[in-house]
Order: structure tokens, then sequence, then C-alpha cells
């Protein structure tokens, strides 16, 4: 665990950048007062940002640069012409050792892409993936890949089985996390061909893996496992679809609730249960995402985010950095049997 | 629209099944009073039935058998084992032209390979797909395929388009529903090839399709298109997704209206509002998924629905074959330009 932790912050990335990431600063220093940040972004804007934050601007050293990357910017474009970024620059402070890692609401495919280049992958890890939380009737759960990789063999899924159980570990403070792969029914038969070999390695190889096999969709709020390993074009789906169900119950209980006086006055009454209700579901909550694989840690924020949202996603970074993440996977996948991996990529050369 | 209609129903499927059935039809024939049932079924199982449901006594013709395809059956057994099951029987009626419909809430995998099997599927439909509702802040959509098939070329989802449009002007009511396909992003660089060939065909080619791109997870939830187009294994995770996040979403809003006595008071105040709420996700009001590309009008109704979800499947069924769905399908269908959707097979020959 490093003495004093200095982390590396796209300034610029989300909605409501720079006052959100700065005041989400603030928030996160009232928790942990000894944070230092190194402040990538234009030092125009962020001026009076850090007037209004007085706590945070003791805390940041700040970096000018006047590039940003847009969320619609393509990812090749960010890479090529994205070198002066506030995003880039802040990758490359985690590859200069200057700090610990980076936290970034910015553009999620640019800076998995910038990442991935400047901080490359840990040894034997094809390719990182996005990782993140699901709110579950047990507490919470943690699914990959959120949508790095669209296409995925069973040896990408293995990883992610393998990097997912790591981060359960640390991220929910499960012991023995269970490991799950998302498909379309339980039994052995159905599914990819890349689900059913990934299972099959999972089953038959020495991992400290608890490994539980399929789970369906609706295992996913069941919290039936710890980790739900999918590939990014699923986990893409399936975490969008449960925020949008969740954003339409939402809708539906708020139209309910202020639909006739007696139903306000009901609201009313119960009002502070409805409190710990919106806190159990609060996106916020669940905000920050690891792009799982890199030698460094990278936390994505959701870019809509509020200032608590912003200083969950760095609460991640600290607590995935003073637990070795990538320490504790290296560790982890050496124990992967190679044979057997090989042997998958033979059946299943995508 | 015929005259007099004849639903076939398979008798023996279902969690509750047969007195759900039974029930179910009683309930669909206080608002149909004309239907006539063919049920097919364990006669000494049905009989006690009947008797607690003389309506429904009355509007049905017993055709026993002891067979039955339980929800464990294998999909090669069922083909192979159950020529004399209540839910191939119940198939072969519509076969036959002796019932209109089918209605079945059996094994799903089993119901789409015999009906596919017996009714064989329409010309120039190489896979039927399973289409069902999802609830959304617009009202409801339809979304396709839920499971049939989990792998699907641009091929098979440009005819997912042409049939999903053709149900949700039936099924929704809908004079001109738009079409989206689910995608991890809306740009036309995102996702699987043959996600993106779908969307080339039918951008290029002259449907009568009101083709709106692709679609996010989220959007299913806000209703941004009548019809989503996916393949089988993706909608079933979004569907059983949305199911989990739901009922999650149920159960923390329960306990938190009965966590204390000033909650449990607020939510008497709101009880009448409160109903509204559960009635507009009721799970049984989006019950009746259709096999879209049979020759037949083939409904499934969730297995685990009640008397009320059955009743709503057997509507949804009187409506499709009141429409002429399969009549429309082939219409459609002819306007598909061949020539494009041969080239996309070239490209993705999956």
């Amino acid at each position: 665990m490093p003495e004093q932790l200095t982390l590396s912050i796209d300034a610029m990335g989300g909605d409501n950048a720079p006052d959100m990431v700065i005041e989400g600063i603030q928030v996160a220093l009232t928790m942990k007062p000894d944070l230092q940040f190194l402040l990538f972004g234009d030092e125009a804007k962020l001026a009076p940002c850090l007037e209004r934050y007085p706590q945070a601007a003791k805390a940041c050293v700040v970096h000018h640069t006047a590039d940003v990357i847009t969320n619609e910017a393509k990812v090749a474009h960010a890479l090529r012409s994205g070198r002066n970024s506030s995003m880039r620059l802040a990758i490359d402070a985690v590859g200069k050792d200057e700090a610990h890692g980076i936290v970034s609401a910015g553009n999620t495919g640019a800076l998995m892409a910038m990442a991935k280049f400047v901080l490359k992958t840990i040894p034997g890890i094809n390719r990182p993936a996005i990782s993140g939380y699901f709110p579950t009737l047990r507490g919470r759960s943690i699914m990959l890949d959120l949508g790095a990789n669209v296409e995925c063999d069973a040896k990408n899924l293995v990883q992610f089985a393998v990097m997912g159980e790591v981060f359960a570990r640390i991220a929910l403070n499960v012991k023995n996390p269970s490991v799950g792969i998302l498909n379309v029914g339980v039994e052995d038969l159905k599914g990819h061909q890349s689900v059913k070999d990934a299972a099959n390695i999972l089953q038959t190889t020495d991992l400290p893996i608890k490994f539980h096999g399929f789970v369906e969709g609706d295992d996913i709020a069941k919290g039936t496992v710890d980790v739900i390993v999918t590939d990014g074009f699923t986990g893409n789906i399936a975490l969008k679809t449960a925020e949008g169900t969740a954003k339409m119950f939402g809708s539906f209980l708020k139209t309910t609730l202020t639909s006739s006086p007696l139903a306000m006055l009901g609201a009313l009454f119960a009002k502070s249960a409805l409190n710990k209700f919106k806190e159990r579901v609060d996106p916020r909550s669940y905000n920050g995402a690891m792009m799982l694989g890199l030698n460094g840690v990278c936390v994505k924020s959701h870019g809509g985010t509020d200032a608590i949202g912003f200083a969950n996603a760095i609460n991640v970074t600290v607590s995935l950095i003073n637990n070795s993440i990538n320490e504790a996977i290296k560790e982890d996948y050496a124990r992967v049997s190679f044979d057997q991996a090989e042997t998958d990529q033979q059946v299943d050369p995508k």
C-alpha cells in the first residue's frame, strides 16, 4: 500500500466537467483527506471551479492542456490526435509512475484504447475488459465485459473470470466470490460455442475460482453469483437494459405517488422509507467501472454522474490500488492451465 | 376473419397446468364468448378442472393423451419421442386445419422445434423467431428474437424486422411501427458485422418499414422504437435482465412500504395509486409471445403465469388470427430485395 496516494484525473471528461469533477474531488477528500491529485485540463476553466472548492484546490496540482476528447470522438481519431488531451495526459501520468491510478468520466472507447496503448495489458491477458457493478437482491454483483470487446472467444472469457474474481474480492469485499457465465439457459448444451468452451475450461482447470456454471439474465438482479462473465456486446446490452428498466420503474413510481392528493399524502408518510429505497437503487453508489487487465489502475466514471458519483469512482480507485489488484490478477492468472486455454483456441479460433 | 374461431390448447403445459389453463379459457370466454377450444391433455386430470369451470367445459372438446413434454425435456428428445404429447397433438391440429392457432405454456424450445417441424416456415423465411412484449415509458414495444436462434446472420435479422413490423402493427395496433436493431452504440461503426449488414440492407432496400437505425439497451424501456430486432442470445438475455430488474424493484418497494408503521400507513393512503402502478408493470398483461415465421399462429404463454395471463395469451392469438398476420408477413416479405440479402450472406456466412 503506497503511503501517499496520488490519483491522476481527467478534469474535462463527463457531462458536467470540470465542475462536477472538482466538486467530486472535494467530496472524496472529506472521506480520505490525504489523497493527492494531478488535474489535467483547461486551466482557464479549472481556475473558477478550484476557487469554489478550496479543499480540492489544496490537494490538486494542475497540468494545463486545452485539448479535450469529446464524447463523439472516434477511437481512432482520439488515438491519433489526442496526444495532448486531458484524458491522454492523465493516463500518461500513470504510465510514468507519477500517479497510482487514473479516473476519467470521458469517452469510454477512447479511454480504453488510450489506456491500452499507454499502459499495455498484463502479460498473458489478451484483452482488457470493463468491469462494473449491478445492484442485486443480495447486495451487489459485478459484471464484465461491459463493452470493450464486442466479440470474445473462450480464452477471453476465462481471463475475464480470473480478473473479475479478483475485482470482486477487493471491490465487493467477498472472500471467495462465485463466478457465473451469462447464457440463455443453465444447461451445458445451450449457448454459443465460446461460452460452452469457457465453462469447460473453468470446470476442469485447477484455478482457485468458485465457478457456479451458467447463469441467465434474471440471475443478475437475483444476485445468484458475485461475478457475471460475458462478452462486451451482451454485457453492454444487459447493463443498459437494466439501467433503462430501473429508470422506467422510478418514473412510473414518481407518477404514481403524485397522481392524487391521497397518493401524495401517502408518499409523505412513507418519505423516510422511500428515501432509503432511493438510496438502495441510487446509480451514483454503483459508479466506477475498472478497465481490468491493464498495467495500471484505470477507472471510468459514468459521464452523467454528479460529484457524489465521481467521489465514489475515486473511492473505488483507491481501494483497488490499496489492494494491489493487478498483482493479485497476475498471481491468479499464472495458475490458469494454458494447455486447456490453447486447446480451446483451436476449437474456437474467432 | 374466420366466422368461428377454434384454438388448439396444450392443456398440460405450464407450472400450474391444467388448472391454470382451463381457468384461463374461462376468463378468455368472458371477453370472447364465441371461442371454441380443442383441449389436448390427460382426461383424468382435465375432468375435475372442467367441472370447476363449467363455462370453459362447454367451449372445449377434449382430446385425451397421457404424454406430456416436461420443462426439462431436451428438444431432440421431444421431437423424437413426443409425437403423442399434448403439445405436439395441439400443434398437429393447426397443421391439419382443425384449429386456427395454438397456445401452449410449455417448454419453449420443444414448442418451437415441434411447431417448425409440423407447420414449416413461411416460404423465404429461414428461421422463425420468438416475439414478445416489453413495457416501456410510452406504452409497450415488441422484441424479437427472444431465444429461438442463438446465432443470427444479417439475413435472419432483416427477416425478423419484416415479421416484427407486421406483428407490431397488429399486436400493438400501431399504423406505421418504427424498427430498430439492438446494438452497443448508435453509430454505424459499432457492433457485430451481422447487425451492421442488416442495418445496411434495411436502410437501402425499399421495404415499407420505418427503420430507425440502431438502438441501445436503455432504449428498450424508453420506447424509442416499436420493434427491437436482435439475435436470440442477446434478446433472451435482455428480456430476462429486464424481468429480473423489475422483480428486484418490486421486491425493494415492498420491503420499503412495510419497513415501518409510518411507511405502511403511507402505503395505505397511496393504495389505489399503487394498484395502478402494479397493473402497469403486471407481467401478466405482457403475456403471449408468438413464434413468428411459421405457417400457422403458435403462441407461447409464460409457464409461470396464472389464468389472467393465459387469457391474455389467448387474446393475442385471436387478434393475430383475425388480422391474418401470416398473410401480411408474406405480402411484406415479397418486397424484400433478395439481391441485397444474398450479397449480405456472402459477407457474413455464419
